[in-house]
C-alpha cells in the first residue's frame, strides 16, 4: 500500500479520533450545574420510559412500581432551582446547554411548567393498573412537551 | 513512508479509536437502572461538592444556595429504591453496576444508610455560616463513607 493511498484512510480515522475525543472532552468538561440539570433530565426521562412501557404492556403492570417511578418524578419536578438552574449557564453561553433565556426572565413561567409536571406524575402514583397509567400519560408527556417548548432550545 | 512505518502507527490509531468506541458503546449500552443509579450519585455527588466548597470558602456562603443543596441532597437520598435498585443489577452480573448483594440481602440496613444520609443533610438545610456547613460536612461525608464501604463494591 502506498502512502498516498493510506493516507486519507489514516486522515479518517484520525478526524474520527479526534472527533471522539473532543466530544468525550466537551462532556468532561461541561458545567457542573448543567451536567447536574442532564442528570436530572436523564432520571426523569429514566422514570417516565418506566410509566410508559407500564401503560403500553411493554412492562407488567406493578402497583409498588407504578407508585415509585410517580413519587421519583415528582421529586425530581420539585427539586429546589438554586443549584441547578444558575443564572449565566444559558445556551449560547455555557457548552452543552440548552436552557433559554426565558427561564430567568419568567422564573415564575418555569416553576409552574415544573408543577404542572409533578402534578402529572402525583395524579399517576395510586394507578390501579395498566389502563390508569396509560390515561395519565398524557398529562406527564404535555408536561415535558410544554416546558421544552417553552424553555429548550434547539440541538447544539 | 512506508506501510511498515505506518502500520504500527496506524494500529494504535486503531486500538484508540476502537477502545474509545467501546467506552462509549459500553456506556450507551448500560442497563438503564444502573445509568439511573450513576444519574443519582452524580446529583449527590454535585450537591456535596457545593457545601463543600462553601464549608471550604472555595465559594461565598448563601443561605438559599446552601438550603437549596441540603434539600436536594435529601430528595436525593429518599428516593424511592424501587426503580433504581432492581433486582438481579448486582456488580458481576450488570455492566457497570458497583451495587453490592448485600443491597438486596439486608435492605433495611441500606434504607438506613440513605437516611443516614438525608438526615445529614436536613440537618445542614439552615446551616447559617460557611462554619456552619463545615460542622455539618463530617457527618454528611461519613454517611457517604459508611453506605460506599458496606454496599459498594471495588472499581469495574
Amino acid at each position: 500500500m502506498r502512502s498516498s493511498t493510506l493516507k486519507p484512510i489514516l486522515t479518517g480515522i484520525l478526524a474520527a479520533t479526534i472527533g471522539t475525543a473532543l466530544f468525550a472532552e466537551s462532556h468532561a468538561k461541561l458545567d457542573p450545574a448543567v451536567a447536574a440539570r442532564h442528570h436530572q433530565m436523564q432520571m426523569i426521562g429514566y422514570h417516565t420510559g418506566i410509566l410508559g412501557a407500564i401503560a403500553k404492556g411493554e412492562m407488567d403492570y406493578d402497583a409498588a412500581m407504578v407508585s415509585a417511578a410517580a413519587q421519583n418524578l415528582a421529586s425530581l419536578a420539585t427539586m429546589e432551582r438554586a443549584t441547578l438552574w444558575i443564572e449565566g449557564t444559558e445556551q449560547g453561553t455555557t457548552a452543552g446547554s440548552r436552557a433559554k433565556a426565558e427561564i430567568w426572565s419568567d422564573p415564575n413561567g418555569f416553576a409552574q411548567s415544573f408543577q404542572a409536571l409533578a402534578d402529572a406524575a402525583t395524579a399517576l402514583t395510586d394507578a390501579s393498573d395498566a389502563a390508569a397509567v396509560g390515561a395519565g400519560m398524557g398529562d406527564l408527556g404535555g408536561a415535558c412537551k410544554a416546558c421544552h417548548e417553552k424553555y429548550r432550545g434547539p440541538k447544539n
